[in-house]
């Protein structure tokens, strides 16, 4: 059993997964600094992280293991790894292979769109122009 | 049943929770840019963080609806809330209260550890010295 203090004031990796076997990864531009994506890793996508230094995610839609950027070329080549006070969740600072984007809709974030309040409630509106990532 | 295009391409926002009921959101310092912490969020708490301005999360170890800052003092007021493409992720970014940091350790950011590799496999390092957050 892992103690409280151990895992937020140790230095020894202790990563913790959930129930369903998944901790949330952050993609990072590393040069940029904005948030390019929200995923999620399970205990082989991190290992195959810090093996290859390519982010690997488990796509839950897919139930499988996933290279990021195998079939789109936006590879995520891994600079820095932090993880979080519980050890249940991970900020990878990454640099971008391909157009520089991370997002199966073309753009460069996937967080391409906002929450405005309007007369009949939340609508969303799109940050910035739609354009390609690079 | 709605679409993947109105999802995602979509103005109509149609957030997204697991099957636990939750999604992940992200704080960002609207000020500085830089991730503070990774939470979740239920239907309720996204309600509550929209009607009140200032961010609600759901605990999962409590099991309660969370106003983050109602013991701490590090209120999140929320500047901007961003919805990622299958809009099952937030980027929350808000300006915080007290003095100014997030977590529960005193840090400013959870993520105040970095993975290096050393000669026995992979150890945390903290990423800036040890300080209160203000």
């Amino acid at each position: 059993m892992i103690g409280l203090a151990e895992r937020e004031e140790g230095l020894d990796f202790l990563p913790k997964f959930g129930a369903d076997g998944l901790a949330t990864c952050v993609a990072i531009d590393a040069g940029r600094g904005d948030v390019l994506m929200v995923a999620h890793m399970n205990e082989a996508a991190l290992k195959a992280t810090l093996e290859s230094g390519f982010v690997h995610y488990w796509s839950r839609s897919r139930g499988a293991l996933w290279r990021k950027g195998d079939t789109s070329g936006q590879r995520q080549r891994l600079v820095e790894l932090r993880v979080d006070c519980d050890q249940d969740a991970f900020l990878a600072f990454v640099e971008v292979g391909g157009d520089g984007g991370a997002c199966h809709t073309g753009r460069r974030s996937c967080f391409y769109r906002r929450l405005e309040t309007g007369p009949a409630g939340p609508r969303l509106a799109f940050v910035e122009a739609e354009k390609p990532a690079g």
